[in-house]
């Protein structure tokens, strides 16, 4: 039996934890505010991200990281990407030298373009071979309702992969292996300035045809800046590329296509930021480090771009949205 | 002005015809049936397919192939996959020795296992040069609409392929030239049957992590194939791929999907035709001749051999489901 610490107690990293508890392994869960560690042990509940949800009895909480991190064989680290840095920073000392580290983080980190996979290198000292990445279709409202899903599980050391896919692997939950960590960290990331993208269109009006073309052109894109980074191209075709794209990019659940939605029916991004809580989604951010990264690498992503335009520079999203589809003809 | 017969004239037919309209093309459509024609040209609609759509006045339309046929630049052929040979047949010596033949007919030929521009050659003597393809995520209903919308023109002979980009550019829908028939017509024959499964999938009540995994599935097993006869894997990832196959696995306007959902919800053969006003959807017949080919290049398409199980071997929606998603875990 294996024994993991869960660093994030936001919906995925609370799925996650059900997840690995029901898969067998022994889990404790860290969040920041001590009243949400006390209601998943005792109520067996995370009311703020997934009211309803009954949580298993083996899944325990903590708000004290080195009690969540005590003897375990790896740490989720689940919290959003902008801040794994300052929280690495405060978790690092706690954490033991032979520790995986799965992230599940998605997104490049503001500033230094960073991947996930290279912050947590670069805060904790760890070998890219102790570091995993988990990315795939999985929209957490499903994963708790235990409708099956598969996802991937990328780490340079197989061996590792392996045993964090033997920790989460349920009925409903099918993790498949890779080496990839690259293209499963750039598929995450770019993904949801997609996402706001088809939301913004479906916003406009536009259908399932408008909406696939995007998802068609978003793939491209995510896969000559993948491509360019270093990742494989089967990656980007498989679950943690087209699979996390279709789903975040097609559902209702999806917090990035809801936002953009919000944006393309004409709200501000003030307001719809309201309308989700006050939770800016993630891709409002990501466009500026995925831009300024592909920028880097001398690649065209001309839909992250046009996000941007959107989220940053003031572009109405019609405006937006002419740009890209009123292109003259040309070959495919 | 390039003049065009569309030769069928079925939803996506007429959809077609009227954006060749709108386009600036001369274009007639051939109906078997003279009130359909008589309803095109006069009421400016086709009740039958697209009921309260109004069709532009300058689209005309015969139930006289010859007519149709008169002084064409291209035929574009809008018949179902399995009836184009015998349609071909009779139409055959009607058609001038240089005019280009636009297949819009998704499906492999039952029996004979040959891609469509394969039986136009056959039947017509036309050389490869001639026969063109059109294939995207074009759900007729939204183009109908004036929705935007990207396609691709696929033909040997890039001049031909540019005459039809032309003939079909219109403010809302955007056609891109491509050379790679064999990939276009694999992406269209192979989207149905995934369709159908999606659908499955829906109709037993799993949701979209489930269904874009399948959709991710899908794509591999496509493109498995589509390399192995001779298809550029780029065109499977682009709009004629991906692109058409997120559309049709989606879109509640997808037949397919729709047709899969009522299978899923526990509706057998008969009664999902019933409900569809006994039309079959494509991919039951389709995924028979996909098989079929499968096997001839030794490809394995476990997702099309499922649909095949259900819909032609009596094997229930669960069952298939479990045997697709239950497998043990593995890498990628």
């Amino acid at each position: 039996m294996s024994k993991a610490a869960i660093l994030g107690a936001g919906s995925w990293g609370t799925a996650f934890g059900k997840v690995l508890a029901e898969a067998g392994t022994d889990v404790t869960i860290w969040s920041r505010r001590a009243e949400v560690a006390r209601s998943i042990s005792e109520d067996h509940e995370n009311p703020g991200y997934l009211p309803g949800v009954e949580l298993p009895g083996a899944l325990k909480a903590t708000a004290d990281h080195r009690v969540a991190l005590d003897g375990v064989d790896f740490a989720v680290l689940a919290v959003p990407s902008q801040t794994l840095r300052e929280n690495l920073g405060v978790w690092r000392d706690d954490i033991a030298p032979n520790v995986t580290l799965l992230s599940l983080a998605k997104g490049i980190e503001s500033g230094t373009l960073l991947r996930m996979s290279q912050v947590i290198g670069q805060v904790t000292g760890a070998e890219q071979n102790r570091i995993a990445v988990l990315s795939g279709p999985n929209l957490a409202r499903e994963i708790v309702q235990g409708q099956p899903a598969a996802t991937v599980v990328a780490c340079p050391d197989s061996a590792r992969a392996m045993e964090i896919q033997k920790a989460c692997a349920t009925g409903y939950f099918r993790p498949y292996t890779n080496t990839d960590v690259i293209g499963c960290e750039i598929g995450g990331a770019c993904k949801n300035v997609i996402a706001l993208a088809c939301g913004m269109a479906a916003g406009v009006g536009f259908g399932d045809n408008t909406v696939a073309t995007i998802i068609t052109r978003g793939l491209a894109e995510i896969t000559r800046l993948g491509t360019a980074v270093g990742a494989k191209p089967a990656t980007l075709a498989g679950l943690a590329g087209v699979g996390d794209l279709v789903a975040t990019c097609t559902s209702p659940l999806s917090r990035n296509r809801s936002f953009g939605e919000r944006l393309g029916l004409g709200g501000s991004l003030e307001s719809a930021q309201e309308a989700t809580h006050g939770q800016v989604a993630e891709g409002v951010k990501s466009c500026t480090s995925v831009r300024a990264l592909a920028e880097n690498y001398d690649v065209e992503m001309p839909l992250t771009d046009a996000v941007h335009r959107v989220c940053h520079e003031g572009m109405s999203v019609s405006d937006a949205i002419g740009l890209l589809l009123g292109r003259r003809v040309k070959p495919e």
